[in-house]
């Protein structure tokens, strides 16, 4: 099987990541700040050892302020839920995910929130003038992805920062695609809250993820229980991560994720870059000279997280994703990718997108193999 | 290290979690129900079949009103939050953990709910005619806890079932504690609401819990995103498991899950069971004979689930369990125990409680060398 399908979640994993997992569950596999015995307090130090390589990935300076949750969509849901109150206004761009369109659509109808969606262009491309002319007086929330699910689009996160910043803007990045293989610093990009899954470009496993919260940020939990801590009140304690971690952590996950970032610093963000764009640029020159198909990425590394979207013209995408897999071994995902209003500025919305997401342990001779299918469905079609 | 901390989190696992979460893991982690290929279809459909596995543990006919969480804190509040409306009434027991008693005082506080908290006797039993007394005419939800976290104590889960069906009242149970070696069967039991996690009794990993909803209910959910169906619609789709299983679940952590629940079928619950309680009244008994130690947990099968819960007269719990640490090198949890109305309930607000908790693979031989250490402790002080 060749597994294309990196932007679901990364596959396979760096050896260490299932390593450190194994030996965290058969050698220290206790409940980390629930009891004051060594494989508890074991637990507890490496989980709070992640915190600190999460926080020098994306230059958090305080690791407290990062908060684990199951994946990137209950992060999501904590910043944007936990933030907006009644008649507050949120600018977000047409190429976001359903884990940021349904909370923020969900609390437009319930808690009364004004909503506007930012237009992108038929590349996923948003001109930043446009957020400043949407901003009003009751604006409190920018809501961005890093890059595009979809077709891979950085957006320009530094350029929003600065916007949101001078205009005392809380700013929300969505990392879900572009953790791992983009650099991100939350000072230099100002960012306020960044939510981001392990599992994906961070190379962790699944149940993972994370929310940053910027120092003198309150936000509201969604999830209310025990946490290890002042057990002699009744209500959440305010001290963060301890706010936003109510239960038992996915340990095992967490140790995981933090072989994964290892891994990660180890290569080199900027190579494993450039490994992804080397098997994005090879497969969508190879597309461009294949007759029948239409791609809705771009093909240069700073404008493309790591996907080629494609359509064979007038063909459902799911039929092609199809004969991939069965046919080809070639893992690939189709339909709407849980992102209906970036397939709305695609113009995809009733073909759906082939969607090819290669990962840092994918080969060139995948690729290759990868387009002689291309060129065998073109022809045969 | 003698492991006596199982109420904390189930350690060791079955060989079987670990080798099904690798297996899990390297050979088919794709993301479950997010792709039409051969690998996001095999990961969903293991999912599907441990939502079976549960099902048929429980007695719930439909797998798809189980739905993950990511433990049973994320389920308890689905379950209170998703349920109650302003003016409700609910009633609980002084024995509930506090990811029951700090949503429910959240609730209390910011949706003006009314709470009852039923009194229980000082080995936190409670007498159900307490429970019909509290009963008014909008009280809508009861929520007990199948047995202690603190002390083990068992609630009489079936006539508390019975009372909230005569009375058309919705009866949520946490089964945190007592899943896995006591036998739950929620058509017997009149259960509308389930929590559970997966770590505990149940022989799974951490990041692994489960909400069950009977047919018919009708709760909001508290996370809104990608559900990888429906995603032409910008809110959340009603339909479950999807409506509460938003973004990338936890899979090689239910894949194990899966399979510590396939090993406690294998050696029968009843058996489990009984190799727990063999372990707890070894220890009780034995902790009888030594002075200066009161005991807060009953010795009988049928009412504890597997804890015993001590104190050194007038020493704090915290330097007993430490001694036991660093001396004896026996892990157990002092102190409060996230569960302050039963702290209350037992008279132990101020010192806490020695709680040893064994597991399935604990053995007499290790509660014998605990026995001596605790004689050792009573000689010293």
């Amino acid at each position: 099987m060749i597994y294309l399908d990196n932007a679901a979640t990364s596959f396979v994993k760096p050896d260490a990541v299932y390593e450190e997992m194994m030996k965290c569950m058969k050698e220290y596999g206790a409940n980390p700040g629930r009891g004051g015995h060594s494989l508890s307090i074991k637990a507890s130090m490496e989980v709070m050892r992640v915190r600190e390589i999460i926080g020098m990935l994306f230059n958090i300076k305080d690791p407290m302020r990062i908060c684990f949750t199951k994946n990137a969509t209950e992060a999501l849901n904590v910043g944007i839920s936990g933030y907006l109150k009644e008649g507050d206004h949120v600018i977000t761009t047409s190429m976001e995910h359903n884990s940021v369109i349904r909370p923020l659509n969900t609390l437009k109808r319930d808690r009364k929130i004004e909503l506007t969606v930012v237009q992108c262009n038929e590349y996923g491309e948003i001109d930043v003038e446009d957020i400043k002319r949407a901003i009003k007086l009751n604006t409190k929330l920018l809501v961005s992805t890093l890059s595009s699910n979809v077709n891979g689009i950085i957006m320009p996160v530094k350029e929003m920062g600065k916007i949101a910043k001078e205009k005392g803007i809380c700013f929300l990045l969505d990392a879900s695609q572009g953790a791992g293989s983009i650099k991100i610093d939350v000072e230099e990009m100002c960012i306020d809250i960044m939510a981001f899954p392990g599992h994906k470009g961070l190379l962790g496993p699944q149940g993972t993820g994370a929310i940053y919260i910027r120092d003198g940020l309150k936000l509201s939990p969604i999830i209310y229980g025990g946490t290890g801590s002042y057990s002699e009140i009744i209500y959440q304690p305010e001290m963060l991560p301890d706010n936003m971690e109510s239960g038992t952590l996915n340990t095992a996950g967490i140790i995981g994720l933090g072989a994964g970032i290892e891994y990660i610093e180890k290569v080199g963000i900027e190579k494993i870059k450039k490994i992804k764009y080397n098997l994005v640029k090879t497969l969508h020159e190879g597309i461009e000279e294949i007759s029948k198909i239409k791609i809705y990425s771009k093909n240069d590394i700073d404008s493309n997280s790591g996907i080629v979207a494609i359509n064979f013209i007038d063909i459902d995408s799911t039929e092609v994703s199809y004969v991939l897999d069965r046919v080809y071994k070639i893992a690939t995902r189709a339909g709407l990718h849980c992102s209906l209003f970036a397939h709305q500025t695609l113009g995809t919305v009733k073909t759906g997108i082939v969607r090819f997401s290669p990962g840092p342990f994918n080969t060139i001779d995948e690729i290759d193999i990868t387009l002689n299918a291309l060129r065998e469905i073109s022809c045969n079609i």
